[in-house]
């Protein structure tokens, strides 16, 4: 009798778990090309003893960070933190009062920040990303996130991230899939935060990076951040990082712009079933529409590329029922 | 009824999970101060409430290769596939034939190759790791460890691995711990199998590397592996790399050199309880009897460090009832 009970109640159980597994996904995507096309491909992948199975480690799916899981307008979130940093430190730097791009950045004009283009940003980033250990340089990332607002929402920029994808980066993981962010914004500037907003750990994060050196200070060791770029995750340097950090190659990509796209050349390459999807800005209204004109995010090379190879195309304004979590009912 | 029925068998259930997880661990090991310091650890560690506690996605456990998990001598592994490598390639390359390194690596003689040093050993790397794909190399590494057999025991190397060590990494991962690879080894040469021999997936493995770059080969996208240094893990590097791939400090730190001896330093300096340990090698029946004067795996600094700072020292006469699998009943 008892033996029966637990063959029930292990039933039970099974049916729960599947039927919690099978819980409408997605809620906050319409029904559309870009949901039946995620539904599918992880059906397909997930179901053992079909032909397109994959055996659940090899259920790697890596997403783009800036426009892809959380906003990269006015400008990228780093770069706002770069500008805020340049201010802190501005009283032990009394020449950059007199030096740009500093005097730009205190002055707030960006257009002659940016008119410094690649070499004055890189300057801001190795003045204020560099110099102090990783753990002190982890605390002033997280201090300034848990403080600094968007300057259009008014919110941490913590929460202008797109609730379609953080359900998506749920529904993966649910179907046994190991998510990665491969984003050509720093390394040491995500990990603190990207397991809490994400549920992603600082294991899964590969990104930019300045090279670290290791010291006894006092008897106790650290790692110094040295004003010396290490590697640049963007581009051609996706793939790259990609197989340095995860040593396999994806099954799913996710990015919104051309800075994605060898990523997912590479991923959509592989043997077998694979998933390539690109974000495009298309809501004026609830966030910002931008492509192939855009500095930030341009989406062009990308968009052509997925057009002529059916990658899976997110309109946001008509795709998505919210974009921000704080938009919701 | 069923209330309690299910009650009853959930209770069962997990009693049955926590035998399980106190079955005897370590069986390979002798009784005597490593086995108790490790179990003693991993009590600590994973026991709810206690002020040791240390949450699951935090147990960060790192193990140096050569020399830790498997064999080192009479070379490292890698050194001897890097010598097949060459005469393998030999035929075209009829250079080789008068030019050093390469000539002495053809003659087997190891003093010359060995008299050329550092940068000798980095000639017949980068002449035998480079010039093609990552997936032509992971499957000339994989192709060359299914045949070549070690000289002392005649069988394949991935056979002279430690069964204590391997049973150390089951008890950790049965108790929550994530393991990690850190070696001074190439992790291109190790991640094709370390699946297969240690239950470490490719992404948990990190060590030395050249650069690679991406490139699209008559329109398939591919990964070129370059002539070039990228990153060398090991002494100071060690840290660095953990930093790099896993983006927090392990609790746990297991080596055997003194090419250890930063990533032990750095481990074992974090807050709360950390564990650091070193295989001494003393067997010289058994295996290899080598530390300070020894070339290979030099056990010298780490060694008085361990003394002074009390790190676990395991000697492997003593303490391990059998070295290798096969020397098993």
């Amino acid at each position: 009798m008892r033996r029966y009970l637990l063959m029930t109640i292990t039933l039970a159980a099974v049916l729960a778990l599947a039927s919690l597994a099978a819980a409408e996904p997605l809620p906050s995507w319409n029904e559309g090309q870009p949901k039946r096309a995620i539904v599918d491909f992880v059906q397909r992948v997930t179901t053992a003893g079909s032909a397109d199975f994959v055996p659940m480690p090899e259920r790697i799916a890596v997403f783009d960070n800036d426009g892809t899981l959380w906003a990269e307008k006015p400008m990228y979130v780093q770069l706002a933190f770069a500008l805020d940093r340049v201010k802190a430190l501005a009283p032990t730097h009394p020449e950059w009062k007199d030096k740009q791009p500093f005097k730009a950045a205190l002055e707030g004009d960006l257009k002659t920040v940016a008119a410094g283009g690649e070499h004055a940003l890189l300057e801001l980033v190795m003045a204020t990303h560099a110099g102090m250990t990783t753990d002190a340089f982890a605390q002033v990332a997280k201090d300034w996130l848990a403080t600094a607002k968007h300057p259009r929402f008014n919110r941490p920029y913590t929460e202008l991230v797109y609730q379609p994808m953080l359900e998506l980066l749920t529904y993966l993981r649910a179907n046994g899939f190991k998510t990665y962010i491969v984003s050509g914004g720093g390394i040491e500037f995500m990990r603190p935060w990207t397991e809490r907003i994400y549920g992603i750990p600082p294991e899964q994060v590969v990104g930019s990076s300045i090279k670290t050196r290791f010291e006894l200070s006092e008897g106790k060791p650290v790692l110094v951040r040295l004003p010396e770029i290490n590697f640049i995750d963007d581009k051609a340097g996706k793939p790259v990082g990609i197989h340095q950090h995860i040593g396999r190659r994806p099954i799913a990509a996710f990015g919104n712009s051309d800075g994605d796209l060898q990523m997912l050349q590479w991923t959509a390459a592989g043997n077998g079933l694979r998933f390539a999807l690109i974000v495009h800005h298309t809501d004026s209204e609830r966030e910002w529409a931008y492509d192939r004109q855009s500095h930030v995010g341009r989406l062009d090379k990308a968009f052509d590329e997925a057009k002529a190879n059916g990658w899976t195309l997110v309109d946001m304004m008509k795709d998505w029922k919210v974009i921000y979590p704080f938009q919701q009912e």
